[in-house]
């Protein structure tokens, strides 16, 4: 972060241009990111326009090899506290940090995002570091949507690392896994029990296992956790030729293991970067964003819909209740969808 | 299947009612079955409507705990043999069975369907046996859409237990587990590199998983291969309150195995019937379906849109090839949305 300019906040007053916004996010203006991040998330048609502006003037901003790093867990797991001793670590290495967070779910995200913000205390006041509290959303398209948006922001504004915490519910930790390089998995000692947080198919996604929370007497817990998740990942087959998921032990809260994980997530920069799957990823991930968007773009439509929208609600109502067979609920809805 | 009735095969000149098709269906008419499905998949106009047609006289048939059993496995793991031994057990219970497939990609299924139908000589051949070659369709919506209708005719039509193999390709797994009550993993012994034919999160979607090929001379790596597995297995908790998944060993080629896989599944359908799952999951299906139905349909509309599809294919392309940023891509295409 070079040229971190507050003056822009005077402009407040006025009414902004995008041309602002890029030019207060381009020299560092935090007060503007976080204007322009709470812009891209809005569903008001003339912040939609806002934030395409914006994107599309900061469309040349080259960011070389930047790095994104989704981290998911369970409830309890410490994602917070692990993402505060990482970023701080990350800070030390002279780099800077913004830490965003998915969260389809909006009525849920805005206290437990509030707490996180609170609980990183050390990294959220640090100049090199910048949180920000979750994208909120109704729909996950939504949501995929603006977070993508947010990352970008946040890169062109210089931050060289952007972790993205999932709150763990719904579908955010796919979501997630499709907006970054590197899936971070936070486990607890002790295999089995403590894993029935986390939903079917996500240990797949991992990148790196943590094994969190390792501070406390558990030593025995600890192996026993680690042997049993390298023999369900041995497993799989890692997307990146030549990657082996490893299994680290970590403790936020101490920040035992913290170099660890660092020196983990540097190789396996280093590795997808040779490899050419760093590429490959970031392509799959936009064309697939492509997707995302048109079928944003409809429900969003959809949704402003006057009578479809109705119709499809009260089709779900009636299905799940018994009223009405999911199959001439479909009918109707198609019916109507191919009058358009 | 009773009252087998091949006489309507004759009305195959005459142009066929909604009515006739439903008559035949319902009196166990595999000819005019087959046609049914032809058209639940097709995506022509007077097709589309004669299937809503079908399926709306069908819609007061009550079929009452039917079973959806998909079953899914890396190419070579041999499911259409594990499938002809289970299906001809099934039929020894004075069962009958239809055997569905999966196949998102039109091109690929083609062959290796009617190869399947070869290979299952002695179930095609059997009057208690349906074998149906895949749905095909160029977009996951529509093979969701066109399955769901088949399996919805296949049990109207008296089938007792409904196999929905899946093709392995693309994320026919995924939408087999969402069309199906039970889903069989086969595996093979070996473990480890054996695996990396399954797709990331398939493993997790078992609710039975089957160690295939265990007639040859095996014995210790099945051991280490069911070892492992269960390892892996252990750390997810199932959907269905105190279900562990079971791995069992089966030999689709000599039948070995294929008793106890059976009681296997008869106590799985036990367990969730009486846990209620059964039916929570079904209705979780049906909503689900209605938003694969809204999405299919709009994809279908926008498919047929002469600007807009065309505008998407090329901004795919341009972004694939490095041409153009996918925020510019986006902001065209959502831009014309949105003019709508």
């Amino acid at each position: 972060m070079k040229n971190i300019n507050p003056s822009y906040q005077s402009r407040h007053q006025h009414r902004l241009t995008a041309q602002d916004y890029v030019q207060g996010i381009l020299v560092g203006d935090r007060y503007l990111l976080s204007q322009a991040i709470t812009i891209s998330e809005s569903h008001a048609p003339d912040k939609i326009e806002m934030a395409a502006q914006i994107m599309q003037l900061l469309e040349s901003e080259n960011v070389s090899d930047s790095m994104r790093i989704a981290i998911s867990g369970a409830p309890g797991v410490g994602k917070s506290t692990l993402i505060e001793s990482l970023g701080l670590h990350i800070i030390d290495q002279d780099l800077t940090v913004a830490v965003l967070a998915v969260d389809p779910s909006s009525s849920v995200s805005r206290g437990s995002i509030l707490g996180d913000k609170t609980r990183m205390s050390q990294l959220s006041a640090h100049e090199s570091a910048y949180i920000r509290p979750s994208a909120a959303g109704s729909t996950l398209g939504g949501v995929h949507h603006a977070t993508r948006q947010s990352i970008r922001l946040c890169e062109v504004a210089g931050f060289d690392i952007v972790l993205i915490e999932t709150v763990g519910v719904g579908q955010s930790e796919t979501i997630a896994s499709d907006l970054s390089d590197l899936f971070l998995l936070l486990l607890l000692p002790g295999a089995g029990d403590e894993i029935q947080g986390i939903k079917r198919g996500i240990v797949e996604l991992a990148d790196i296992v943590v094994v969190n929370k390792v501070d406390q007497n558990n030593k025995k817990q600890v192996m026993d956790a680690i042997q049993s998740y390298r023999n369900a990942l041995q497993l799989f087959t890692h997307p990146a030729d030549g990657w082996r998921v490893p299994i680290l032990r970590a403790s936020g809260l101490s920040g035992v293991g913290i170099d660890d994980l660092w020196s983990s997530i540097s190789s396996y920069r280093s590795h997808i970067i040779k490899t050419g799957y760093y590429k490959t990823q970031r392509t799959q991930q936009e064309v697939s964003w492509i997707d995302t968007s048109v079928d944003h773009a409809l429900h969003r439509w959809l949704a402003q819909h006057p009578v479809l929208s109705q119709e499809i609600a009260q089709a779900k109502n009636d299905v799940s209740s018994g009223k009405c067979s999911a199959h001439a609920a479909i009918a109707h809805i198609t019916n109507l969808i191919s009058q358009l």
